[in-house]
């Protein structure tokens, strides 16, 4: 019997605008030995998640970005197949930052162990993962949601914004989406509860938001930046709350549009503010605490956009920008 | 005797850019007679603020615009000559928004009595007015120094300016400004105690903070948007705080400039938020006091730029946007 061997996506060149196949190499190697202390996982599914794009592009940030030749960065999960920690035994399900390839060797101290039996993986990598711990502190923690404001989030029917807004709702907000398409306004009204949706794609951001919220935007949560930022800012209460969690609209774009309605900030005495999740790394267990508990009683509903192959990363990971997932993109590669 | 005339500017039409002569018109009018719980008001001194600009803008702010036609909005003092209203005496020098003109009638609610012993009347439409307070809530509330942190201000040397840098001083915080022209810059080096000051109009600006600030910006207070606030946020620390206080470079484009690096929020997890001065309206007291109180001591130097005659208004308001002005802008009327 040949031994198995690793599959590994690395990034290639830095795109200039939306990557393609030339950003990634596909090599193969043996398998590697985990080393004291750590553990090495046979990876079942990867997380596919917009900040990817930031981390291969050059320059400072929260993190270092990818160096050319390296394996792409990526939150995954799978099962562990050697372990050299105590307290992580073979056939244990684990997740970490454990990158596009099929095995991974990972420090033990690093990687978190989730558990199968309350929620399939791709729930872990989502709602109960990264996804899940954005929504619930960058809107918890920031926009401090009271009874009968209004919330609007943008990337409604993505990741983080179809949680925001489900969020929202358990406390008490009118809570509008904006989405592109259809398809996904339909799904964050009528699957996920949202009072209303804006088609960003088909109808005006700012009549929408005049329409829907007549009293104003009280927090917003932004997942897109862009034009859909600047209507959202034209719309704000005073003592609103911007969360800056994203730009999805401007990953790719060669020049960052910046928002020209924020002088909206000073009319309104309202404040911008952003995070990353592992802003939150020391409160993640009350996160997990309260998601798993919505999840499980069904108050939080999950979807998830599942695409099998690691072949198929340069395409899928594209999926992301062009709008085109439904829910959390994973990719499954067992 | 011919009885005394009033000389009003009244705005005759929208200026596209900056204001020209063709903005505005003179017109003569008997002087007027309060009614009951009035004050008529021989105005001496009118205050020219950057918030001008956008009073004459169409579309909605904090205050509705002002209307075609209509007096001039401006903050200004004068002497009590006649008197309806209990507690305000004829003799009495007092402040209130009695725009361009030489007489104003005001309710005696809405003026306040100023002392000319304890500083003169310009200086309590500087320091102990508008832009003291401006400068002292917008820092304090918002930017909330620290001991030791890096304060960075822009449009150093005016009116808002350069108070915030000396409050900031005072509180025991490194302080860099952000001027146009070495006359400017080595004002609030030499003569205020800024620690640093980065002239805009000959130097780069981020290369500057990077000199200057070499542990990042805890605080920015941002008087001019633009490139500026687009390099300030560029330096920011973690946690930092950006007051958004105005945007004078901006006042006159078509177009706004939207901050391009604002992202900056997001990887820092910073904070800008907005304010106008009457946010503060029920905290005057408190500002009041603490400003008297270091400007009576020394400790907070200011400066006016007193030019004379109403008939020069158009002019002189546009050495504001010119940014010749130095320091606190004021037309002497009387």
């Amino acid at each position: 019997m040949t031994p198995p061997t690793n599959t590994c996506c690395r990034l290639a060149k830095r795109p200039d605008g939306l990557p393609t196949r030339e950003t990634w190499d596909f090599t193969e190697h043996e398998v590697p030995e985990p080393g004291d202390g750590e553990v090495l996982v046979r990876v079942s599914h990867i997380s596919l998640d917009p900040a990817m794009r930031g981390w291969i592009r050059e320059g400072k940030s929260y993190i270092p970005p990818v160096r050319i030749g390296e394996v792409m960065r990526a939150i995954a999960a799978g099962e562990v197949v050697t372990s050299n920690f105590d307290g992580i035994e073979v056939g244990d399900t684990v997740s970490g930052l454990f990158g596009v390839q099929h095995y991974a060797v990972a420090n033990g101290h690093a990687v978190q162990r989730i558990d199968p039996s309350v929620a399939p993986i791709p729930t872990w990598l989502g709602a109960l993962g990264m996804p899940g711990m954005t929504a619930y502190f960058g809107l918890l923690d920031i926009g401090k949601p009271q009874e009968g404001e209004t919330l609007v989030v943008s990337g409604a029917a993505g990741a983080v914004g179809s949680l925001v807004g489900q969020i929202g709702k358990l406390k008490g907000c009118r809570v509008v989406g904006i989405a592109g398409g259809p398809e996904k306004t339909r799904y964050v009204v009528d699957e996920l509860g949202f009072d209303a949706a804006i088609d960003y794609k088909n109808d005006d951001v700012a009549a929408g938001l005049a329409q829907h919220c007549p009293d104003g935007v009280d927090i917003y949560f932004d997942n897109v930046g862009g034009e859909i930022l600047d209507a959202a800012l034209g719309a704000l209460t005073r003592h609103a709350r911007v969360i800056i969690c994203g730009a999805i609209s401007q990953y790719n774009d060669s020049t960052f549009y910046g928002p020209k309605n924020y002088m909206s900030l000073l009319v309104n005495h309202a404040t911008m503010t952003g995070f990353v999740v592992s802003d939150y790394g020391a409160r993640l267990a009350e996160g997990a605490r309260d998601m798993g508990q919505w999840v499980g009683e069904g108050k939080i509903k999950t979807r998830e956009d599942i695409v099998e192959g690691i072949e198929t990363f340069p395409e899928t990971l594209n999926k992301l920008f062009t709008g085109e997932n439904q829910g959390k993109l994973v990719l499954a590669v067992a």
